[in-house]
């Protein structure tokens, strides 16, 4: 069974699952969903994801969404295949959820506003609003900087181990490094600097860009 | 083993803890953390947590942040313990998982804003911005729909069986009933209030709001 992901193949949440995907090699086929025409606010799409955002996944009777879940489900049902995104016992994966959530819940809002306010405004002919941009990077530099302390002591953030912890922050600090000049608040930092270079060069995430 | 729970047993993501112990029925104390005199961001409560907000978890070897991160932690490693709350398949889990995310990343941004603009900020003499206020009561009541819909169909978020994506939606949804003079967003909604009646009326629910 082919997993359908209904998605743009460049929108950040698909390319969470899409990474996941490769590294549990799992085969895939995208289904189109055209976010300029406003695909996924029409009433097949929001059958799907009644909250009209992408992806969404289909894998036979199942119908899942919110990338942080599907990933998660993937890396437990197929937990043998492939590259193991949870480590090796209950308490590694504690490890694994809680920085996770720090991904969902410290590191994302900040650099969200970033990547919204610098990229996507001035597509949409908004007006940058100053004060939140400068509001996300000090956020974002204080959650990096607890980042910074804790890759001082392990290679990856829950452990001696890649998990889905490093790949959910994939999409997100590739757009702080390549699309909106801030990829000093990376390399400015030794150890996230490092933690940076090597899960952006895994040959899964390379695979989600070049599609 | 005891399970050491930092922080105090009113604050919502301790509650949301707390629930889930109960639930699994795992002894537990308490170690007050005063939020008032700022012990949060004290060096030693900084080690725990280096974020500086309550709870962390200590348990034998294991020291746990992020109240999510901890109630899948004790849901999976006790799952045959007290109530099951991630159903019994991996499909099922997969689901728990969905609407735990839409409960991170849809319900809490709003009701968090409600409540701290509501709640909070008179006590800290800060004036309320109304805007938020309107914004925030707006976007829950988008995503209150979306449950009233889901509710609709099956008795509980993720189907059939409560679960942690219901539990985790009890502390605040307690303050939106009972604090901030917003009951009627939940009363309003035939399937929301159902809900909410049942999963508010759990003892283990009431055994969080006695201690």
């Amino acid at each position: 069974m082919v997993v359908k992901v209904h998605g743009p193949a460049y929108a950040s949440a698909t390319r969470r699952v899409l990474a996941c995907l490769f590294d549990k090699e799992i085969e895939f086929e995208i289904v189109p969903v055209d976010l300029l025409k406003g695909e996924h606010k029409n009433p097949d799409f929001l059958k799907l994801q009644p909250f009209g955002v992408v992806p969404v996944i289909q894998d036979g009777d199942l119908t899942l969404y919110e990338s942080r879940a599907i990933i998660r489900y993937y890396a437990e049902k197929y937990k043998s295949q492939g590259v193991d995104l949870l480590g090796t016992s209950v308490e590694d994966r504690a490890v694994v959820e809680q920085w996770l959530e720090v991904e969902g819940q410290n590191f994302h809002p900040p650099i969200y506003t970033l990547v919204l306010q610098i990229l996507y405004y001035p597509k949409l002919g908004l007006p940058i609003d100053e004060k939140a941009v400068k509001e996300g990077e000090e956020n974002l530099g204080k959650v990096l900087d607890i980042y910074e302390e804790r890759l001082s002591k392990s290679k990856y953030l829950a452990g001696d181990f890649y998990s889905l912890a490093d790949l959910s922050h994939l999409p997100f600090t590739h757009y702080l490094v390549t699309d909106i000049g801030k990829g000093y608040m990376i390399k400015d930092r030794k150890h996230v600097n490092a933690w940076w270079e090597d899960i952006s060069n895994r040959p899964s995430w390379k695979k989600v860009l070049d599609l």
